[in-house]
């Protein structure tokens, strides 16, 4: 049994020295306490799982994150013998750009099903580089509420890998969450890189988070995020910012009026709310229940299910074969070659790629 | 030297028994005609193509699009020699949903150039399945000015393999049209497909083509699409449809608003036009001046184009290293195995994938 080496790294987060409070109702403190200790067996995983064992999930998880091969095909074995559990939770994915209040927001969605007495997880999937930019792990500590619940799972966006990596990881850790319980799974991003699309190969419900107003506060969503959107949110939408929240909507709404249907036939409703104040969270729900509704009835929630464990069979597949090629020490070496060729069109950039390709094949 | 073999696959096209007048004067015969014949060396079509030889080049285009790897062999060093003859064209990708008058309007567009003495290529990248859906191989009598151009070269889309095949040789395509002097290029598709992003990354200027309303005529745009756009324009802008027509401008330049701004920094125009009228053109064009000298002035025009030499490396590289793992016939089969299992929740997705990529990497 192995200690788990790479839990280290999330010893020293703002997360365990913010305002959470009492600590050891953290479900996320726990862990780091029991990962301390040695692993189990993917039996034991499993069963801790079921039973909806915060402690073992939590350990699972970083066991999903680890470099480690052994940890990894752990995982594995465990995920694969949760799977007939999973699949029973509602997943939204929640973007914004930094700013627009997804903490405060998240914070506020939260409370409002825990009064539902729902059990929720929070995970995110913006790799480190993005991280800084305002997602999760940051802001952990304006999630006052949620972060003292026991029927709350936060857990921040593996740090190490590349996004098709750490959107994998998120996947999986999905797997063990449904299996451990959490009938709600939100899965946020920053909304300014490319994590969007994996989100949404992951959820059956996108939602955007706007402000008012149609400056400068769209600068840093990437375009096409909003033609993903099942429902856009503007939030702030209280107090003197009533009106122009309530502006902003109707001009998304003629927005969205423009752009073509979705897959799902679906038409993306827009709705004012304040995180701040918990205001119009009630109709935000009741806004992805009626979506929840209509794609089940149509069949369409099942399909995109379907559609999205094909998805990531074959991107998981597509990470491999790249990574087999790209990591290739020689390959490096000379793609960089090849590239800097191609930039003083000294070389076509069909026949930079032949003659590394010859090179990896003839090996 | 070889018979060009999958030439003939052209031979039934309406292309060839179109309204097209005088017959002996369409590039696209000529073609046809002179491929029956045999194969010229590298340096006897770098030669050609420099001249500026309408025939030569349609057969190197043809060598392109072959499957055979004695033509491709030929057609890349054929593109190597002229590569550094390249580059000097204006590259628009011209993209709208069937309906909204794409033939018609590529063929006022180009009047308009013959006008200022230009020299126009028109290729399409839909791969075949698409192509009944309206690209340009069926709407080619309805370009029936153009048709008759001497200093025009219309070329359908190559109707075998992959649409990231398609799109390279397309690309190619692209490259010898320069070098024959051609100083502008239209890349057509049909709006409904993948091939955007493909077109995207190998034109200048991405100019969508829409109808007035925004109804029925949004059903067949992809999402997403709208997004690309440098320029919208509004077509059958004429008679009793110009206040309609206006109307839809002034709705498509209120969604731009709320769009986040583009890379380079310009801001999308929309415009309306009458294809079949032949007005506003000299607009769009102005338009489209306009985008190129900022772009020059911000060295944007550049580095765009450093950008997608570099991006086609990689994708030529990721489409072979792709095509060499799902083209293996064990692969398939296991693959449609395993398939099955993730659809019917048996096996995890990224379980599934693990299993076929050990049968490759050990073989």
């Amino acid at each position: 049994m192995d200690h788990i080496e790479n839990d280290d790294k999330y010893q020293g987060l703002t997360v365990n020295k913010g305002v959470v409070s009492p600590p050891t109702v953290n479900p996320y403190l726990k862990k780091n306490l029991r990962a301390k200790k040695s692993l189990y067996s993917a039996n034991e995983y499993v069963e801790g799982i079921l039973k909806g064992d915060i402690t073992m999930l939590s350990q699972a998880v970083t066991l999903i994150e680890s470099t480690l091969p052994e940890h990894y095909s752990l995982a594995q074995e465990v995920i694969e013998k949760v799977l007939p559990y999973s699949g029973n939770s509602v997943r939204i994915g929640i973007t914004g750009v930094p700013g627009a209040g997804k903490s405060t927001s998240i914070d506020s969605f939260g409370m409002h099903l825990m009064k539902q007495n729902k059990k929720l997880a929070v995970l995110a999937i913006d790799p480190s580089s993005e991280r800084s930019k305002g997602s999760i792990l940051g802001d952990k500590t304006r999630m006052e509420r949620l972060a003292v619940q026991k029927n709350v799972f936060v857990r921040p966006s593996p740090s190490a890998g590349s996004l098709g990596g750490v959107a994998r990881k998120t996947r999986e850790t999905i797997v063990l969450c449904e299996a451990a319980g959490f009938d709600t799974v939100f899965v946020e991003t920053v909304g300014v890189g490319q994590s969007e699309t994996a989100v949404h190969s992951m959820v059956d419900f996108f939602l955007l988070i706007q402000l008012s107003g149609t400056g400068d506060e769209l600068q840093g969503i990437k375009r096409g995020i909003m033609e993903m959107a099942d429902g856009i949110v503007i939030n702030k939408a209280d107090g003197s910012n009533i009106d122009k929240a309530q502006l902003a909507a109707a001009q998304f709404r003629n927005a969205l009026h423009l752009f073509p249907p979705t897959e799902s036939g679906w038409v993306p409703k827009v709705k004012t709310y304040s995180g701040y104040f918990d205001l119009g969270i009630k109709e935000i729900f009741d806004m992805i229940d009626e979506y929840f509704s209509f794609v089940k009835e149509t069949g369409f929630f099942e399909f995109k299910r379907q559609q999205q464990s094909k998805y990531w069979m074959y991107q998981t597949i597509d990470e491999k074969i790249r990574e087999h090629f790209y990591e290739n020490e020689e390959i490096k070496q000379l793609l960089q070659e090849k590239e800097r060729l191609v930039l003083d069109s000294k070389l076509s950039s069909f026949v930079a790629a032949k003659e590394v390709l010859k090179v990896y094949y003839n090996k």
